[in-house]
């Protein structure tokens, strides 16, 4: 069998912003054989992550843990999709898997243990596209972030930054079915009432409103932060640090405002960290793939009672990868930012 | 009773470096009354410490847990006296204590439970200085730090910042008995010498000699860093977390470099510590408070094996405590820095 398939590539390494002159979309012939052992899948959505960005540079830390990502080819990317060809027992042709597929339209893999990819139940009645958020990576982020690496107990507070994000959009509510008091940031005053009336955070500001972070999240924490959920980096990991409580705990999953910048770091208060005793733990969501069933098997419990929200931002098309990749950074995206294809 | 006592104080708040013009000796005499509830010791050694550099300040975050000091009064410290009189049961005449003293020749305190003070068994056979260093906080410190918050595994690579300091002489020879390779860095030739040929370090070097910090430790770890225990903080520390390696733990329990100068801080790279999964943890002694006599044990068991050396650094005199203090910020102290006072 053979699809024409189109992918959306980078021209070159992007190393600031990047801009959608920085894309391509490349067409190619995928030819499939029943002898081959692989499967066909035609995309149905992909996922659009900021962490992409640390993948396009020619240099990053990055690259200890996910393959950079090479100019002309295949972008690798969470995605849903439909079995359309299979040589392979665990697979049939109409089966719906979740994995690890790539910014095209047509994906070709061959199963191994080692890799991320899992049938949809079709049953369960969600929508697909919450296998790429709220009961994918984005959610496994959050969860095992949440429970895992900050440990929350009852009375505790939290602050969550991009809080309108994918991750941290559910990381608020997972604190408000803690039992904790959360506070969220985010960057336009449409975001902070979505915060506010839909997805139940105690409080919300809008950070660009706000001259002194410290100052905002003294008043908005007058007795201290206890547990602070990192998206962002820079200054505000500083104001963060500076009004946490003894013993508090910062799990850093992503620094977006350092992704596009590598100049504007953060630059930490080591007193704070050694006098609060402040444990600040870097993680992301694969450090937790052996408890993926258990941590989406509950989020979609909570999904199902209405107790989660999920906010996505859909774009259409493989054409609009660029953009809505790009608008990631501008803080343009309201939730769950993903593209359907088909 | 009536004694004259002479104390060391801060004429003003410190902020920069310190200077012996800083400080003054005072003098008060000292009432003792059989019904006062007290306890009278003649100070025999204080400690000398970084830390306190920071309870001198206006500002810092370390008032978050240890007392501001008070320009004019007594300054807290670790020490060890003889009671030579005593208004409760628990300690008499002619016992030995070693806890929270003073920077001066005559304390007075009275019991509470709540308080670092405990009785020292003379007959261990033990230098009573040792109270001050291995069998005190420092090694509170360095042992609690390094099994509880680095928690080392056999074969891991370990690497002291201030190695031949207080804390950090103690952390290579535990990291070395823990079955871990181990290197360490010092300001001096002689102090790199006296961490390989005396203390069993695996290697050390001279960061002084160090153009690229970071190229240093890609060189003496070229598998890279599994623990870093902190002592030093800026760009030690960034060096250090470009060259971890994934699950690295920094334990932060000083950052001398910064105590003198607010504006040199590390600026770590956040994505170094999301990609790798790196925890930072603050601490400090007291944290370990509760563990104090099994710790003090162990170690006293290494060190009755010569397994473990004990490396001091001694003034004479309260005149010299000062003096003492300075050396610490000039890298000019060798092992626990103390003042003998009797």
């Amino acid at each position: 069998m053979e699809v024409e398939n189109r992918y959306v590539a980078v021209r070159h390494h992007v190393e600031g912003s990047p801009s959608v002159d920085d894309f391509e979309v490349k067409a190619e012939t995928v030819r499939w054989t029943p002898e081959s052992g692989e499967v066909l899948v035609r995309n149905m959505y992909v996922s659009i992550d900021p962490y992409q960005l640390n993948r396009m540079k020619r240099q990053s830390a990055s690259h200890h843990s996910v393959d950079v990502i090479v100019p002309g080819e295949r972008i690798a990317s969470y995605g849903v999709g439909e079995v359309v060809a299979s040589a392979c027992e665990e697979y049939k042709e109409g089966d719906v898997v979740a994995g690890m597929l790539a910014w095209e339209e047509h994906s070709v893999f061959r199963p191994e243990t080692s890799m991320l990819m899992s049938k949809v139940d079709a049953s369960s009645g969600f929508p697909l596209s919450y296998q790429l958020g709220a009961l994918g990576t984005s959610g496994m982020t959050a969860y095992g972030g949440f429970y895992e690496v900050c440990k929350p107990k009852v009375g505790e507070t939290v602050f969550v930054s991009a809080a309108s994000g994918s991750v941290g959009s559910l990381v608020g509510q997972f604190a408000k079915l803690a039992g904790c008091r959360v506070v969220g940031c985010a960057g336009t005053q449409a975001k902070v009432d979505l915060l506010k009336d839909k997805l139940g955070f105690d409080d919300a500001f809008n950070y660009r409103e706000e001259p002194d972070l410290k100052a905002a999240l003294k008043r908005h924490f007058p007795d201290g932060i206890d547990i602070y959920f990192e998206n962002v980096g820079g200054e505000m990991l500083e104001a963060a640090l500076a009004n946490m409580n003894t013993y508090g705990r910062v799990a850093v999953c992503g620094v977006i405002a350092e992704y596009t910048d590598p100049g504007r770091r953060a630059v930490p208060d080591l007193l704070e960290v050694i006098y609060k005793r402040i444990t600040l733990r870097g993680f992301f969501a694969w450090d937790f793939i052996t408890k993926f069933h258990e941590f989406t098997a509950i989020i979609g419990g909570w999904i199902e009672e209405g107790k989660v929200h999920v906010i996505e931002d859909v774009s259409d098309r493989l054409e609009s990868v660029p953009s809505a990749f790009v608008a990631l950074y501008r803080g343009q995206n309201v939730g769950k930012k993903l593209v359907k294809l088909a």
